[in-house]
């Protein structure tokens, strides 16, 4: 009999890093967040499709799409991927979350290319708070607003309060029965054959801690979303530019390498990591250097970097 | 005094050449040909963009692109392409050639992903007719109905009648002026210091041939193509099963390899190109095979792969 529960899988893998346009080295953003058997998909940029083949993800345990906003470089690889779903046959509905003049755009596209094998569930991301977008049984999702041209939403992904785990080395000693364990998981504490009391929190493993993932892009400097995703985890925020480049940053709604570090100290992350970058920078090292200057555990990431949380 | 023109660059460069789905190995449809100083591009699936700066193509030479139809893999790239002109801040108008339904998914796109920094001239090629599409200087092209599940056109690359030069060799022997080589290229005699009458036709240098390409994608087997690319020197036509998938093959309005090369064949072309790939068959030599029992000259494309003409 086994009860032990495997401690689930939470990573995010970098499918794309740069803004603006793709190069040979960097596509445009996309990543994939992995918990226990689930991969939800953020954004998606032209080639997306390409970039979850080439590191071997599966294509039919992505269920979830979630697209920041609707500039080319966060979604152009949308029309491929749903494509390719439909072309291996894809049978299950597909919840894509987004502002709605996506919708607008896929239901023309779609309306010519043609029909699609399964439904696309679409969720309206115009109606610009903070809420939760999402609610599965192990995971939840947030959905809060950036600072950008053009309305933008930021995600949050949090574990969600987990069943504790009755140890194991316990339901031996006292030869617990499936419905001895049903009781006590209730909470319940356990009358022993000699009719004594076992307090209920002697059964209990302690409680694993919950953990979360926040992505941040496009934003400019945006000290309101710190609220939100206080204590996260593991932040990506975007870092477009440089120090020097910051009047740029200012106009293009974008962040500079120490303004994302900034969020990063404000947030009490335990790790950043940064991305986004203007395809000015030959070698992101310069942007991951200041950051450093200001939070200390700051990565500048590569496409195909993983990330366990 | 330089009278020489040079014989004018006029190849076909393979962008991509996979059906449906890209692959790590096979990008979906696009090609770009070149004709002296000119990029034209044929189709534009998902990722072309990169495929262009991969092979070092200067993207402000590109100034019109075809696209055959309006199924994903053969102008899912569109978007990508049209936004990366203008962040790179591109000027002269841009001529697309296509089914009006595009310019429809296209204005969706762009009223929320925003304006281009120069102007799409669109050319609508919903009246599905042969007929001439663009006049330049030195080449023309044509579009001609295929057969497929929608609406496809075929695209048909003439060079035109070029202007005879004149023999540098006779400019030399009769020190000719540039009014008198005027008048020769007018088609006037010459009259000699000696007021001996020297024929027109002495100072020409022969007529060059006028070379052609025609590209077929996608379609069933259609003979009716022939009449209008009879003679081409390069012949493209896709071959997406083999002859055991006939019957998949006519389901689904594609061809085998055995009926391009029946086309190749039937159109006198020097040489037949084929691609447009099923997944499904690890090795394209497979389908080359086939077609080489038909007609002699055909090679089975990969991405890169450079025709002269």
């Amino acid at each position: 009999m086994f009860f032990i529960i495997l401690y689930m899988d939470f990573k995010v893998t970098i499918l794309g890093s740069n803004s603006a346009l793709p190069t040979n080295l960097r596509s445009t953003t996309a990543q994939a967040v992995q918990h226990n058997n689930e991969i939800f998909l953020i954004d998606c940029g032209e080639g997306t499709q390409l970039q979850l083949r080439r590191m071997n993800f599966s294509f039919p345990k992505i269920n979830h799409i979630f697209i920041s906003h609707l500039h080319g470089d966060h979604y152009y690889g949308i029309f491929g991927l749903l494509t390719s779903f439909s072309l291996m046959g894809r049978k299950q509905d597909l919840h894509l979350y987004a502002h709605s003049n996506l919708k607008e755009i896929l239901d023309v596209n779609f309306k010519y290319s043609g029909e699609l094998s399964y439904k696309i569930i679409f969720h309206n991301l115009s109606n610009h708070k903070e809420r939760k977008i999402l609610d599965l049984k192990h995971i939840e999702v947030y959905s809060f607003p950036l600072k950008h041209r053009i309305q933008t939403c930021g995600f949050l992904f949090k574990e969600k309060d987990k069943e504790r785990n009755i140890n194991p080395q316990m339901i031996r000693l006292y030869e617990l029965t499936h419905t001895d364990v049903r009781s006590i998981k209730m909470g319940n504490d356990y009358i022993d054959s000699d009719n004594k009391v076992v307090a209920n929190e002697r059964f209990m493993l302690p409680e694993k801690p919950k953990r979360s993932y926040a992505f941040c892009s496009d934003t400019a400097y945006f000290e309101k979303m710190v609220d939100t995703i206080k204590g996260v985890d593991l932040l990506y925020h975007e870092a477009t530019f440089i120090e020097k480049d910051k009047a740029r940053a200012k106009e293009t709604f974008h962040s500079t390498a120490m303004q994302a570090a900034k969020i990063a100290e404000l947030t009490e992350t335990k790790k950043l990591i940064i991305g986004h970058f203007s395809s000015r920078y030959p070698n992101p090292k310069i942007l991951e250097k200041e950051a450093l200057t200001v939070f200390a555990n700051t990565q500048a990431v590569n496409d195909g970097d993983v990330f366990e949380i």
